[in-house]
């Protein structure tokens, strides 16, 4: 399995560039005098889409083959990475199928489809999705893309740590939250290439804590079923952002969900920027973890911004 | 009665831009091809006590005698200006004594209090306010800041304008929501001041459309009773703000309640960023002018943020 590369995220930086935002790093006097440490925020959920998904879609549909790109892209996903193909995919000229859900929410399906993408319902299994995918592929020939455990994606991922670096270049510490482990992945590779002696820590909902297991036990552990409300982290680890988290990722912290909804409002009371729940771990683990963080220079992604204001948690 | 000039609101920028955010200038596409217009959003939302008003309030105290800084100030307001007057006075180790409705929601009160003002609080009408206003200043010798009518205030206001065409300059159009009019004052007096071909647009509702209408009567023309959302944009203009807008401000442009609450929706969903109804409205005013405005680069101040995130009317 070739694994993705410090100069692999290199190079998508050039080559996504000028298709995505170069999202601001944003401060908060009040959040760095409540944690004490100096924390700089990279603001993805003001990426396209809403999310940090965007860059690595964009990466993996810019590396098509010309052959490939006639048959389109598929995924099967009913959040960000959908959109966020759906998008990347339209912006040059492919065709994109995502499968879904039929109960995904209207809102998710109307996004997807305003994207220009084509979906194919499926029930709510890991199987019938993945047989439906499947059955699509092998019905038209697209191209698979992963939410996560692919190189190309990955190494658009880590394009957000290299801006955030390339802006603070002298972080003591680089926060990401875990789901599938793309962002952590790349965000990983990045920084410890542009400097060793920055930690990486991942920050993971105790309710969906496969990352954390998996590392203690040295071996792949699958989520099972949760529901918690950072709900881009629900997904398990792959095989290869397993392999990248273990060699690279310094830790992992993990918090409840009260601690979610805490740091979530947070964020958006006083930074008065709008961010998914998901986007709010990091924070999480920073506040309940203050001694580690005390004096540092603290860089720390904010995934995405997609969250239904009419339904805040608090 | 001496109006601020150009040069009054350059002499605010130098004074007190090391106190202040410069906040950021954000676009988005979404609104730019529902608008058809290129439009440049300066997000004082991001300001210190999450609005404009900490600049007007800060270039008041930094012109403070010493003889005045020992006496302390005072204003009455149960909004934006109270807390932004708070915390420049408690950051130049100068005393505020704020003047506060009884019924003033909780979490007003405790801002204010957590900046280190002293309360006095009267009844719920202008009249109380302004009585206990004058007793505290008897009292206690304080120097009285309005919340719009006053040189140093406007000229403060006026420095979002300037940071906005520092950034970009050669917009066609700038506007801004209009209450008491200090914002749009000082918006008016810098953009014409920096080019004069520049178009100066206020933004009000409906439910409290006294500029649109003493501009229309040429006198001043007190706005009722008014519930509109755009809680910022209840008072009426002072004198000095009238003359100036007459003089200045090109155009007043109404929008209703819904239109309102359409732009604040739009603008939270789209840009990811939080904004209280006041700012919406500069938004409302274009999208319901859009020929005026179609292929033009806008400049639109986004006023503040505070807003109560579990009771968003939308």
């Amino acid at each position: 399995m070739k694994l993705p590369s410090f100069e692999d995220i290199v190079d998508a930086h050039m080559r996504i560039s000028p298709f995505i935002h170069l999202t601001p790093v944003l401060s908060c006097t009040t959040l760095n005098r409540i944690s004490e440490a100096d924390i700089y925020f990279k603001c993805e959920n003001f990426q396209k889409v809403g999310a940090f998904k965007y860059r690595g879609a964009t990466n993996a549909v810019l590396q098509l083959k010309e052959s490939q790109k006639a048959s389109g892209v598929a995924t099967h996903s009913s959040g960000n990475h959908a959109a966020a193909l759906a998008l990347a995919a339209s912006k040059n000229g492919v065709k994109s199928f995502i499968v879904m859900p039929k109960n995904a929410p209207e809102i998710k399906k109307n996004a997807v489809n305003g994207y220009g993408a084509e979906i194919i319902f499926c029930e709510n299994t890991l199987e019938s999705r993945e047989e439906t995918l499947a059955k699509v592929i092998k019905q038209t020939g697209a191209t698979f893309i992963h939410p996560y455990n692919q190189l190309e994606v990955i190494s658009g991922q880590g394009t957000a740590a290299l801006e955030l670096l390339d802006e603070i270049s002298d972080l003591d510490v680089v926060l990401a939250p875990v789901g599938g482990g793309g962002l952590l992945s790349g965000t990983a590779i990045y920084s410890k290439g542009f400097n060793n002696e920055i930690k990486v820590i991942g920050g993971e909902p105790e309710l969906a804590n496969d990352t954390y297991q998996s590392i203690k036990k040295g071996k792949l552990i699958p989520v099972g079923h949760t529901n918690t409300i950072a709900d881009g982290l629900r997904t398990s680890l792959g095989d290869m952002t397993f392999e990248i988290i273990s060699k690279k990722v310094d830790d992992i912290y993990t918090v409840s969900e009260d601690e979610i909804i805490e740091a979530m409002q947070l964020i958006m009371e006083r930074m008065k920027i709008i961010i998914e729940p998901s986007s709010a771990v990091p924070l999480a683990a920073v506040l309940k973890n203050k001694s580690e963080f005390k004096g540092k220079k603290v860089g720390l992604i904010l995934s995405g911004g997609n969250v239904d204001l009419k339904n805040l948690p608090f």
